[in-house]
């Protein structure tokens, strides 16, 4: 008999996050309760709200993104306990292999949107370029996205969980709670430093605001103190959490390592597609979505596969292998960027500015064609571009590409001798949905300050 | 009839750089006569010397790497000048279009070797981790290259040119000079961010040791003027120059800006194959070769198609497209780095911090499959392994990937249940070989030194 | 708004073929009634029961391949009626472009199977070496397809539609009834041509019997007229049909040329993945599936792209984009066949003995590695092999090639120095099932007869 | 030290094929004694001429091509003896590993062709549409080709020898003159059976006609004994040979069965490009060449691998592994084909005349687009096309396909609303050379007839 796949985790899209028959999550804590059990080799169906847990319309306006709060991203699935075919737990020091067998959008809501937030709300990696919220809607037709707010692109996406990760032992989250503040701390001493790249928060440290702990109902006192300890789900770290690695998709496999026992598999932030380094912050195409998985445990793995680097055995990273079912593409336009940045400051083999300035050129290329900058920023946030560090060497400059798949394009977009004709550099309308903080939202905290 | 190819400059590896037919050179400088002119359209053969002008052995020994000086690479073929068919140079503005028809070693020189530098001499990207100055050996069978001192690996190339750009204006070289000058002197202000990354000298400035500028003899009053002058060749920087993109292979196509009446093009570091980022520094397969080029002249075109970002026109950057014959991998094994660096310490959004992390990560992984450290990490940097920004907005973590293909191994090496195999483990040999700098060396100044 | 995909043909698994709610059919007749109407533009749905009607049970028995009848393959959605954006329907001499935006197999029926006929009731490609019916079924996690009967291998399909065509007009109807009944007649007469291949029926003539023909119900006049009329679904032709090309998959443009007004599309016989020749006859993974669709209309487009080769304008062939997701092999190996057959005759240029030869070589390599020979043969017929025409003009000889991906396997198969190891060698067990016609079977008529 | 590729068989391309230093043959016999040793392992590069010897002029006229005789090809390099590393020869029941570690035109010959035979003169797959002997000369550029006969198109093609293969013993000689004498004599009783494709020769039998034997000198009773004997090389066979597929380029592993001592290996035939099919028959861009090979010996391996299909162990084919560098082509408009002939016939299951449909429906579609329908012939022959064989299961009709990569065009040539514009449908201008054969040319026999 055709062995079935369960559904572990249901979603209802008609109810908000923290109305669902499983209570979701926003935050990384040993303690946050499992909500559903799954034994090796068993394929399991989970399903999940979008990062931003449904507060974004499929419409014509930028305010939700403005006024969004990046207290309460990302809400997760989870957490899942995943046993052996004996019923014994993962056990810290294993290592976790799951399998992404298939995934997608929840059926019925074939749409998501791609943003930058505001540069007061949360920024994005050019805010000081971009200082405004802007928002794209992409619809999606099978394997193929387009928008309304860019015309003439349409593109087959990479589909992917932006996070998915274990939960973290209470030493490992120490451990991210205090470098993290030390950060923190530190960068007010060099702003200078952060000023290089824009004027984004340091860190997203640990805050009841907003904070959604599963099982443990708000206003308890374990929900107290787990929401002052639990770490914030922005950034990826040891237990994978927010890699937004694009190419993870159907058929990759994921090596994650285990600190608690049962692995506590947490999953989230599905993407219809991304481009490396998902430049416009909510920058992939943001969907409420599905993942059909299957995990083995690996005993001891962590260990034996794993070399910790740090003062801890914790100080580990997850691996991956790629799956085979990726779109082709065979021509690419090709960015280049080196870590001079935009005022001709040399720096030091940085590659995030050498990335930056990559990403730049795309933008102000791509933008002679008929679309707005804003447009072109959203779009190569979302389509499925390569950031690559081609040279970290050379000192000063380290060289970063950005490449571009030409065929997401109605028209050809390479050099040519002869000048660009001016039909192409008409802006196609309509354009991108903007929208600029004003100071007189009803917003009362910076979304990157710490309780 | 057949179009015939035409030999420009032809190199007589029985002969040093100096002495060439056509003198190499080992600068940038605008007034670095050209040695041939070549007409758009027309094929055209460049054959080069390797980067280190033919000072490193086929042998089992490292000391030559140890000795060879950063003052004399790279060994540069050109410049070359580009006229339209009406014998009109490549004027500033226009943007030259080279194609890459061919390309490979040169006839009788089947050979290439991959090294670090020793943390005195130039080090690499990992020289905290890696100190002394190693070197392994390639043999090319076709296109396929081996190395009798990592046994077990075998794989395809993708050959390029690590070098290839025109040459500045007297305008843009002192715009290099000083930003990479003004880096060198804040550098030992902040002292402490350089050591988060290495202790490698911060910039390559003028100098007049090792100097090689072509037709101009040396020790002249024109050759002393411009040695003092003339931009070192170690970065990319506006020019291209030494990009070192892994992919800009057979048919691949390269936009240049021009700065010169006649663009004079110039070009060399052959490589058989390269990791991106290039990571042991010395760290693609440098070899000697030979380019088949073709070049259009895009009239106006660089201010038609590239956006300057800095202070003047000037501030621009090459583009790319990428060619159909590169080696097809359909299996890669993904290590990820975030932006902890090994003490345990978090940086904000650095991608390179990342990208180290990644690299680290899968030297160790790998080295538990009978490889020492060292060995992995010159395969690592030589092999066609691919380098991303996986994420540059999840604050405070920068995520990269390094993915290996893992078909050049002539062993599984994926996570599996149970333990590695004890065979598996045993180092294989011979090992690469290894060399210290030890003080007493015939040694008279630091290779990072300026004038 | 997103735009939502509309369900124009609903599957009830509970029910048979002809008890769904919009009936099925199994002929191709331009009387057939549509079932609905579709706008181009529009996505829509699709859902379609497996070629023999859910007739075929996932268990450990092959007496329902045995026993099934090939008078009722294929069961067909449809027809539908294709309007343009002004309600204009699709007209005669039109080019219909369907885009395929998504498929799959029908949610909670994650199964297929290959099968082989008995010699008796229909065969395959190698009836004369296979010739029973043999069955093998294959559960789907997500992309990937195994077998219970066939152990040790795991692939990511190509799935696609076995069938898709336009309704024949009563010309066109006519030209096959007409040539299919001469080649049966003429074939009486030269059965040694036949023979060189194998013993299979000639063709697949109008039949009433298992006839289905959607709303028009059976045993009145309309049905009568029409079953002995209408053509059977087994052969592609020029509406396409039962083309079974592999890769019509996700992406994939198919250009079908129109017959009758409203181009009434007709689809079914989803395949999970299927080898090219799709040689077990029964060979693809057929399953339950569904297909969302995009019909563009291109006015005159039969006339002004197709050009007719034969008698009539009617004597043409679709054309077919190929889409850009399908699983990626890159590595394959490859067996050759030459138009010499088993008994050692030569024949002249004839591709389909090179083929089969070429079939049968794979065959009779793989089945060293632990496998049946009937293992093997389902095996290649499901997974996806590609087979080639390599050359058609070397006189005598064709040269055909059929390429296995090797990573379908959990061993390496390719040959080596030294005698394969036992193991390899034995059977793995459970093997495929097999049941041959033994003439006490309630079996009345060849299914090859004709009224 | 690195180690040197091995020059064993020069060629002087200012000499005919019967004055190089070491003598060329066009037969396959067993006494033709072998040119050079290789041993196992070692890297060597064999050099050779077209498969026409030099006698297709770069030149504007197909009279050349019209007054070739087909009793002179292939000239092949070789027989080259193969060793172990302890100096014993392969033995008959080995199998041979080549590798073809490297390929390419001969330096200074950066030129080809692709033509058809006068239907008198050899013929064509197509000879029935295409009577005249027709040519076209291509320039390579690096990995491109493009034809001053063909304007618009320019490709990377994916070089391979045509032809490689193995010496026969003298019995499977003797088999291969048998069958192919058999077939001879029962294609006239049955010419109905060839008027279907063409009127072609049926087979092409031993003749002393413009035989050349390698070291064996004209006219001596021994030249005169083999002559009568030795196979011609046009079929592809047991020995490998003429097989012609496209895809055994750089980083190809060939098994080849061995049948005498020393395996006496022989090449030619040398490819720049061709799609599948060949369908031209001179049909390749056909050009002189080298290949730099390696082999290795399996011991007993054609015993251990192959099986036998037909009467002796000697009816075995090769198998191969293609290389990792193909070009990489994404977007494909692919034509399909039935069996059913051109005047409205119906045949059985014949993957050739569906082939021949296929070739057909894109020779027509294409020629809409600026090409006479020689242009596209030529084209389409020499281009990498794929030809497959979807489906030989659905009686009557065998389903071909013929994919295009449709990136080779400076045109867009998909179907698209509205007409294709008068532009797309000007015959660009020159054509394809063409020479019809009128009866008073020099020559005296047909190239079919056997002696």
């Amino acid at each position: 008999m055709a062995p079935t796949t369960r559904l572990v985790v249901p979603i209802d899209l008609k109810k908000k996050p923290s109305e669902q028959k499983l209570p979701l999550h926003n935050r990384w804590h040993p303690d946050i309760p499992s909500v559903a059990d799954v034994t090796e080799g068993e394929m399991f169906r989970v399903e999940m709200v979008d990062c931003n847990g449904g507060s974004i319309g499929d419409n014509d306006n930028a305010l939700d993104i403005l006024t969004t709060s990046l207290f309460a991203a990302h809400y997760l699935s989870g957490p899942i306990r995943v046993l052996d075919k004996e019923g014994m737990p993962a056990r810290p020091g294993d290592l976790l292999a799951v399998e992404i067998c298939n995934l997608g959008p929840l059926p019925g809501s074939e749409w998501g949107y791609t943003a930058t937030f505001d540069r007061e709300r949360g920024g994005s990696f050019l805010t000081d370029h971009f200082p405004s919220a802007t928002k794209a809607i992409w619809y999606f037709e099978g394997i193929y996205a387009h928008s309304p707010q860019i015309p003439g692109v349409r593109f087959a996406g990479i589909p992917h969980p932006g996070l998915i990760g274990t939960a973290p032992s209470m030493e490992l989250l120490n451990i991210w709670n205090q470098r993290e503040r030390e950060l923190l701390e530190e960068g007010h001493k060099s702003m200078a430093l952060s000023e290089v790249l824009h004027q984004r928060p340091f860190a997203c440290l640990p805050t009841p605001e907003a904070c959604l702990l599963g099982k443990i109902e708000e206003g308890t006192p374990e929900w107290e103190k787990i929401a002052k300890e639990a770490a914030r789900t922005i950034p990826g770290r040891e237990n994978g959490g927010n890699c937004d690695i694009k190419n993870l998709s159907t058929g990759s496999k994921i090596y994650l390592p285990v600190f608690v026992d049962g692995a506590n598999l947490s999953m989230g932030d599905m993407h219809f597609s991304q481009g490396d380094g998902e430049v416009s912050f909510c920058g992939a195409i943001e969907m409420d979505g599905f993942l059909e998985l299957k995990c083995d445990i690996i005993r001891g793995g962590m260990r034996e596969y794993l070399t910790p680097m740090g003062p801890t055995p914790l100080h580990v990273n997850p691996i991956f292998e790629i799956g085979p079912v990726e779109p082709r593409f065979s021509e690419w336009l090709v960015f280049e960027g080196i870590s001079v940045d935009e005022s001709g400051k040399q720096h030091y083999l940085d590659a995030s500015v050498a990335f930056k300035r990559a990403v730049l050129n795309a933008i102000d290329y791509i933008s002679k064609f008929g679309y707005s900058r804003e447009q072109v920023y959203l779009l190569l946030s979302a389509c499925p571009c390569e950031g690559r560090i081609a040279a970290i060497v050379d000192a000063p400059n380290a060289c970063a590409t950005f490449a571009v798949p030409t065929a997401i394009f109605d028209q050809d977009i390479c050099p040519k001798p002869g000048k660009i004709p001016m039909g192409a550099q008409l802006v196609r309308k309509p354009d991108v949905m903007k929208c600029t903080y004003a100071g007189n939202l009803p917003i009362t905290k910076n979304p990157s300050a710490s309780a």
